[in-house]
């Protein structure tokens, strides 16, 4: 069973009331508390020892890397995110350093965001840390980037560059906030994500919540050096492109917008956000499925992307 | 190193932002996100398996407790719950039914409250089950109760019975909610919390909130019938008095009122709440610390009660 079959088991028939104007399925719940003007963005997501990051690893990295998941995910709302608590599981006779640079990290990478650090509490977990962050944040009343909203002839985009994240990436990314209320606010972007679980893997979320399918052409998918590097380590290495398509924790922005918009999106894209590459890579299709295209011609694609439980 | 004294190193310095209304160190963070009349409050807790359940426990109960853990830190706010999103961390090859009925026990409690269980994650915890609940809710604007608003001459309060929690009642607890509100609603309450971590240990943080210290009358401590029976298992079996002061995961209310209401707060409890029990245990007193009080006299409490970490 793969980590999406048992949400889906596990997510049938939840306890619900009126305040959930989304619940499970999309990279946040969003929630209509009253706020005027706003609705609620609720998220949470862990990282275990041995799993999500090396023992060896430096505390703050890891602690960067906690709170940055749940950053990316408000990100893929067009959200903004406001306050987070803290479970932080560790073993008996655990290194006070540890936690205290894992605190570290995450107050910087919250500093930098402007979110607060509200509580949280401290367990046992007898062999290996585990990292639970909850976040909280906002966005605009009807303006949250769903999964669902693909149509056929949207333009497919992706921010940065895909693959290889585990050689460093994945600890060190920066969430794409700015540029994701950036977006919301110029542009109608009709589906969005972030890439935790490869390229394909993901896309097909939106693709399955949207009814549609899509056409992505192989050489336009930007391809990490570190995805390149990694494909020359040896004959059973994956090729750059396998890489770019599977490889998780990308934690990239994976959008679609009316493909009338698209010259418009990546002129206003470079003027805005000169570091970060943003390339179209396809369209969504009526036709249900993923197709990758490339001068040979066109071929399903069937690999469903790095799942956790794989 | 306590729990207690961890948590306090590493909420030093936390990043805040002007959403903040209370952070760290109450049962529940408190957040202004503009919603009109109304404050956010923030939870999160986590039961693992071997610490907070045994393997062979019946999955409903251990989701009914992970989720009630934190519904019994809204009340202590006099809070009402809204929307939950879950963590399950579990071994590869987990008991796909373990899981199933964990969600059920989660959804009974939730939809007997009207809170929404609106998404959450998988992940990996290779030892054992873990299970990680975030909690939104709110509660009318200038209304939490908190820790610190306890004052010399106080009547201290306590609902139901304490000691014992291990034998069964820690799985199986209603969290007070409807009575939490009901109080706040009718009773000027200086002070409150849930008791988690024993009597004397929890009323400690009160008495260090609010600058004060506090007289306990050990005769009208409640002692459950499951200390009681506890004490008649051996020498060195925890005396019933002891088992109420210090035991753990008691989900009671301790609250605090000027003293000039007791007598009328425990008249209309009891037309109220006819089957949960509520003992006036002592008082708030301007000299610090904590007096035991019997027929031979006072003594000081220096038991700090249960903590996790011990």
């Amino acid at each position: 069973m793969t980590e999406f079959e048992l949400i889906a088991l596990l997510t049938r028939g939840l306890a619900t009331n009126n305040t959930v104007v989304t619940g499970p399925g999309d990279d946040c719940a969003v929630l209509d508390l009253g706020i005027p003007d706003r609705w609620l963005l609720l998220k949470t997501d862990a990282v275990v020892e041995g799993i999500h990051f090396q023992a060896e690893v430096a505390p703050e990295r890891v602690g960067h890397k906690a709170l940055g998941r749940c950053l990316s995910d408000i990100a893929a709302m067009a959200g903004t995110p406001t306050a987070a608590v803290i479970t932080l599981a560790l073993p008996r006779g655990f290194d006070l350093a540890f936690a205290q640079g894992l605190y570290t990290g995450i107050n910087a990478l919250a500093s930098r965001h402007n979110v607060a650090i509200v509580g949280g509490e401290t367990t046992t977990n007898p062999e290996r840390i585990l990292v639970s962050v909850a976040l909280i944040g906002w966005v605009t009343r009807g303006q949250a980037a769903l999964r669902s909203g693909a149509r056929a002839g949207d333009a497919i985009f992706v921010t940065g560059e895909l693959g290889g994240s585990i050689s460093g990436q994945h600890l060190d990314f920066s969430p794409r906030l700015e540029e994701a209320r950036w977006l919301a606010a110029q542009f109608p972007i009709h589906s969005m994500l972030d890439l935790s679980d490869g390229l394909a893997g993901d896309l097909r979320h939106i693709l399955t919540a949207s009814g549609v399918g899509a056409e992505l052409l192989t050489t336009a998918i930007p391809i990490s050096r570190a995805a390149r590097l990694a494909a020359k380590a040896g004959a059973s290495a994956k090729p750059p492109l396998a890489a770019a398509l599977t490889d998780g924790e990308d934690f990239e922005l994976l959008f679609t917008v009316p493909s009338a918009v698209a010259v418009s999106l990546l002129d206003a894209w470079k003027a805005r956000f000169p570091d970060v590459r943003l390339s179209c890579i396809g369209k969504i299709t009526a036709r249900p499925g993923l197709i990758l295209r490339d001068r040979r011609g066109e071929r399903p694609l069937t690999d469903h992307g790095y799942t956790h439980f794989a």
